[in-house]
C-alpha cells in the first residue's frame, strides 16, 4: 500500500489524529469531491436536473457496492443510513409469535431495541448466543439453538461498536443455512475494513453504512438483499418507488432490491457513496485489511505497555478497533483529555447502554475506542500511547 | 421584497430559468455554504467531532422549523425526507381492521400507495372525499364522511404535486377536530410556499421536505407530531436514539417527537436544512407566499394567451405550481424541449401514476408542470411563454 499517497488524499490528517474510523473515518479527496461537486451542480441546474445528468455515476454505485460484497447490483438498496437499511430488513421479515431471534451478546442496542419491541408487539422470542471461551459466538451452542424449529432468524454484528471479536461469521452463516433459517448480518463495522463476501458468509440479508471503514459521507448507507428472498419480502414501507399504483385499487412491487429504497435521497451523498467504494476497491480490501490489524495489534502493543491502561478486546480474530481503560479517568475523561489542548487526539467512548449485554457480562461500564484505518501511522499510534502514558489523574 | 437581493442569493439564476421549484428549488448561498462548510469541517475534523462543534446550530434546526409553522421545537422530528417522515407518522398510527382513513382525489401515489399496503395487511378502508365543483374537497362531503364513527385519519396533501387547489386545509382541520379524528397533512408543496401555522391548521401530524419551496438541500425533511399525540405513539422503528434500553429485558422512549427520528443523519444536510428554514423565515414567508402568487397568475395569464396551451389547474386558491397541456407535443417532450438547445428552461412533467385519480377524473395522462419561486421574475415567466409559443409541432 502505498501509505503517503493515502494520506496525501485525506486533508484530515494534517489537522489531527483520528482514532474514530469506527464512529466516522476521515473522507479522502475524491469522496469530499464527489458530494461538494454535486451539491454545486444541483446550485447551478437544479436538483433534479443535477441528478438526470448522474444517472451513470449512480447506476454505478451499485454496481460497485455489488463489486465490494460480490453480490449483484439489484440485490441493493441504497438507503438513508445504516440503521434504516437494517430496519427496512428486519422489520419487514414476517415474524410470528413464537419466532425465535437468536443474537450474540455484542449486538448493538439500536438493533437490540428492535428485538425487544417485536418481542412486545408480535411475541417473538429472544435469545442470545453463547460465548465461547474467546468472548465469540459459541458455534456449538449456535448449533443446538438452531435444533428449536421455532429459529426464524440469526442477527448479529460482524463486529460489535465497542470492538470484541471479529465474528466467525462464514461458520454462522454456514449454519444458519443449513437449518433453513434466516442470516442478517449488521456489517456497518466490517465494510471497508476486512472481506465482506456475501456469497461465502452465506447471509441472506447485510446492511451497512457510509460513513465508517469506507469513509463515505455521513446519511448514506446500503442493505443487500438476497435474490431470491427480496421478491418474497414486502417492504414495511412503500412508496412510488418501491411500488407502482396499477390501478386505484392495486399496486405491484418492484422486482429488485430497490422496494426497499424511497424515491428521494441525498443524491450527492449517494455520489459520495460509490466514489468511497470506488476509493476502497481501487486500494484493495485485503491489504487494506492487513494493514488495520497490523496496525490494531501495534496499538494493543503500545498500550499494553502502559501501566494504568488495560486492553478490553476479545476474540480470536481482532479488528481495528482497539478498546481500553485506563485507571486515571473514565472513557469519557479520556476522550475529552485526548481531543483537547494542542492534542487534537480523536478517540471515541463506547457507552454501557449501547452494548448492554456484553458490557454487563464483562462488568464494564464504558470503554474508550481507538479505532484504527490503514491512513493511520506507527507515528500517530505512538503519539497516542505517549498521550496516555501522561494522562493526569482525574 | 428585495428581489434583487433574492437573485443575488441564488447562483443558479445566472445559468437557467428554473421552473421546478416544486420539484427541487435553487439553493440560495446561506444553505450551500452550511452544507459545503459543513463537509469540510467532517473531512478535516472527523464527522462526529464536526457534529459536536454544531450542537448549538444543530438545535436551532428544531427552534427555526417550530418558529416557521408555529409548534414547539419537541414536537419536530427531523428525518431523512418527507417521504419516511410521513411514513414515520401514518405507518405508526395503531389503525385496526375496519378502520377507515378519509383521502383526496389529489393524493400523491407515494402516500396513496400505503394506504392500499395497510388496506391489504391490517384491513383498512380507504374512502375518497369528493370534490367540490372547483376540483377542491368538499367541506359538506367530507362532513357527511366524518359522521361515521370509523373514520380514524383524514390524511391529504395541501396541495397537489400536480399542482391544483391549495386545500381548504383549516376548514378541514376544524372539520377533523370536531369529530374526534386525526388529520395528517403532507405538507411537501405547501411549507416555504405559504403560511402554514400547525395550530391554525389543527393538523395533528405534518411531513415535509427540504428541497422543494423551503430551498434546502435534498435527502432532508422534518415531521410535526402534537404533543399530546407523540406521547402515545411507538414509531414503528426504533434504535438507541428514540428509545433507550433499561436492562436487557426493557426500553423506554424518549418522550418528544425525536422518538421519530433515528442516531445516525446526514448532519450537513441538516444544517443546510436549518439555513433554509432561516433564511424563509428572513424574507418572510407573507411577501413570498404574494410574490409567489403574483407570478404564477402572470404566468396563468401569458399561458392562456397561447393558443395551443391549454392551463390545467383547479380551485379557488391556486398557489405556484402552475400546469398545463400542450397541443404540439406530450408534456415529457415539452420538457426536453424547454431544457434543450440555449433555452435551458426548466419545468417538469406530472405524470398520470403519481395522481392518478385526479389525473384519472380530468382525463389527463400527463401534464406539464411550470412551478414558480419569489426569485423567479416576470422576464423569465415571459421568456417560457415565448418558448412554448413556438414550440414545434411533434
Amino acid at each position: 500500500m502505498n501509505i503517503e499517497q493515502l494520506r496525501a488524499d485525506t486533508p484530515g490528517v494534517a489537522h489531527l489524529v483520528h482514532f474514530n474510523n469506527a464512529g466516522a473515518a476521515l473522507m479522502p479527496e475524491p469522496v469530499i469531491e464527489a458530494v461538494t461537486n454535486h451539491l454545486q451542480q444541483e446550485a447551478r441546474l437544479g436538483g433534479y436536473e443535477a441528478a438526470g445528468q448522474q444517472a451513470a455515476a449512480l447506476d454505478n454505485v451499485y454496481n460497485a457496492i455489488g463489486r465490494l460484497i460480490n453480490a449483484q447490483p439489484d440485490e441493493i438498496a441504497v438507503i438513508e443510513n445504516a440503521t434504516r437499511a437494517w430496519d427496512m430488513a428486519f422489520y419487514s421479515l414476517p415474524l410470528r409469535p413464537g419466532d425465535v431471534v437468536l443474537t450474540s451478546t455484542t449486538e448493538y442496542a439500536g438493533n437490540y431495541i428492535p428485538y425487544l419491541q417485536l418481542k412486545k408487539l408480535r411475541g417473538i422470542e429472544l435469545r442470545i448466543i453463547p460465548n465461547d471461551e474467546h468472548g465469540q459466538v459459541s458455534l456449538p451452542a449456535l448449533k443446538t439453538l438452531l435444533e428449536d424449529e421455532r429459529v426464524a432468524l440469526v442477527s448479529l454484528p460482524v463486529i460489535a461498536t465497542n470492538g470484541g471479536p471479529v465474528q466467525p461469521i462464514e461458520q454462522i452463516g454456514a449454519l444458519a443455512r443449513a437449518a433453513g433459517v434466516l442470516f442478517l448480518l449488521d456489517a456497518c463495522q466490517g465494510v471497508g475494513q476486512m472481506p465482506i463476501d456475501v456469497k461465502r458468509i452465506g447471509c441472506h440479508m447485510l446492511a451497512a453504512t457510509s460513513r465508517k471503514y469506507l469513509r463515505g459521507p455521513r446519511g448514506m448507507g446500503f442493505l443487500y438483499v438476497e435474490k431470491a428472498l427480496c421478491q418474497n419480502l414486502e417492504p414495511v414501507f412503500l412508496d412510488l418507488h418501491a411500488a407502482s399504483l396499477q390501478t386505484p385499487d392495486t399496486f405491484s412491487l418492484r422486482g429488485d432490491a430497490k422496494r426497499f429504497e424511497n424515491w428521494e435521497c441525498n443524491v450527492a451523498a449517494k455520489l459520495g457513496l460509490g466514489a468511497a467504494v470506488d476509493y476502497a476497491l481501487a486500494q484493495g480490501i485485503e491489504p487494506m485489511w492487513q494493514r488495520i490489524q497490523h496496525l490494531a495489534s501495534h496499538l494493543r502493543e503500545r498500550l499494553a505497555m502502559i501501566p494504568a491502561v488495560t486492553l478490553q478486546d476479545q476474540g480470536t480474530l481482532q479488528s481495528g478497533i482497539v478498546t481500553f481503560t485506563h485507571r486515571h479517568g473514565s472513557a469519557t475523561q479520556v476522550q475529552h483529555w485526548l481531543a483537547g489542548q494542542a492534542k487534537r487526539i480523536n478517540v471515541s467512548t463506547s457507552t454501557f447502554r449501547s452494548t448492554m449485554l456484553d458490557m454487563q457480562q464483562r462488568d464494564l461500564l464504558e470503554v474508550s475506542r481507538a479505532s484504527v484505518h490503514a491512513y493511520n501511522t506507527e507515528a500517530e499510534i505512538d503519539t497516542l500511547a505517549a498521550a496516555l502514558t501522561h494522562l493526569p489523574r482525574a
